[in-house]
């Protein structure tokens, strides 16, 4: 168990200022999606991750393991993901995507598997039931949570886009500290991004969809950064840099795809 | 690993005429509120599952474990729920309450995850996304999913009752198989639960908030049961059941609670 001792958002701030980079390396490590060079290993996920970290750190601001691909591997799927996040060097701020949204002593329940149990700095959130999700995260000092508040899939027509949903999951998420919640904003609903960042001003935006989704990391870069020198972006690459090369050499490859992630959106800022 | 030969909409069927039983029982084994005579088993969660489930399950339509209350307790928590899944008898349908709610292969594992890994029969589902949430679901035979439709707390009032999400959602629920989405319906919210049943005729509703939360089983039974013969519910009840009492004796005070909810529903019926 590794209890943190710096909150997610005095990480993020401090490892902006330390490497420049606002790249979030997704660990989505479909067990499916592995190198066969692993196939064999006693816990295939955690030797994946362990050799992406290695590779990855030096130009990551921040990890994100998806919670789906380690409880599909079952117990050692699990114990995987502990040891990822033991692993993960303190400085560098950790997400763990599970979109719970729960409430009262469950969702109590929920952050102390995570942030405790788990040793994550920060959840991503689903608010669909209200206020009262958020509250379980807001009254930790150390708690943090991304709320998604607009997502990059096509279905989120169906409800998020509709009547204004969004803005009024923004509404509620600006009347808790910057320090204590972000927004998840999906990179292919451009013309929505300067939209959400005029509502919410200096906060840390995660932002999925560039690459694989077809979101345009130029736009992001143009509506939803803050500013030059207090960005307050993440921006999200899973399957681009993990899943980029099956072969030995995977780790490598995914520590060239961070580097040039990075510096194409150093030019663009 | 245990395959649902059966799928839940089967399962809930045939138990019901069996049993007359609509009581869903709530694992929500908090470690935390466990009685004191389980504190050094070598697996309190399971433990008291396992003594929970011989002294109610006579009563019991249905089970459906927090998985909030079992990630909490790490490793060993969720060796208990996998334990848990494999100990209820193959003819009672279960519910993994996750509220999960993410899209394609992540979606997809935690499909896998949930019903393959652990061996549930069905899952609580998060719609805020839109339908690509329900699709991983939908395209397994043997998916079941309860879609979180109305919720019982404050503040549902939020965004769930407000611009008529709830019936947005009831709508996107309507265009799947009654055998394969049911939905979420809060029981604190009676002068809504008949304007939802007209809505969803046929499909099957857990009902969450009786007790505890408030709710009243009168109404439930007067407005949210669809007939007398198949009335399409489930009334779920956690802590009036499995926290009722706290001395060696916990497990036979949970069989009565089960068995006195179940005939109060009798009777109201």
């Amino acid at each position: 168990m590794k209890t943190p001792l710096k909150s997610f958002w005095y990480k993020y701030q401090e490892r902006w200022m330390q490497t420049g980079s606002l790249v979030c390396v997704g660990l989505d490590s479909d067990i499916k999606l592995l190198p066969d060079c692993l196939k064999y290993s006693e816990n295939p996920i955690w030797e994946f991750n362990r050799r992406i970290i290695d590779s990855t750190q030096e130009y990551t601001a921040c990890y994100k393991p998806n919670l789906a691909f380690y409880l599909s591997d079952g117990l050692r799927g699990l114990d995987a993901l502990i040891k990822t996040m033991e692993y993960i060097p303190p400085e560098i701020p950790t997400i763990l995507d599970c979109k719970v949204g729960d409430i009262g002593n469950t969702m109590d329940s929920y952050v102390w598997a995570f942030l405790e149990t788990i040793g994550a700095d920060s959840i991503t959130v689903n608010p669909l039931m209200g206020r009262d999700v958020l509250d379980s995260l807001a009254k930790r000092d150390n708690g943090f949570g991304f709320v998604l508040t607009l997502t990059s899939n096509p279905s989120a027509a169906d409800f998020l886009q509709q009547q204004n949903l969004c803005e009024h999951i923004a509404e509620l998420v600006t009347t808790y500290p910057k320090a204590q919640m972000g927004c998840v904003v999906g990179a292919t609903q451009t013309p929505d991004l300067a939209r959400m960042r005029k509502l919410l001003p200096q906060r840390i935006f995660l932002i999925p969809g560039i690459g694989a989704q077809g979101g345009s990391l130029e736009a992001v870069m143009k509506y939803a950064v803050d500013s030059k020198e207090k960005p307050d972006i993440l921006i999200n690459s899973s399957r681009g840099i993990i899943f980029r090369d099956h072969s030995t050499r995977f780790d490598y490859i995914a520590g060239e795809e961070t580097r040039k992630l990075k510096e194409s959106i150093e030019e663009l800022l």
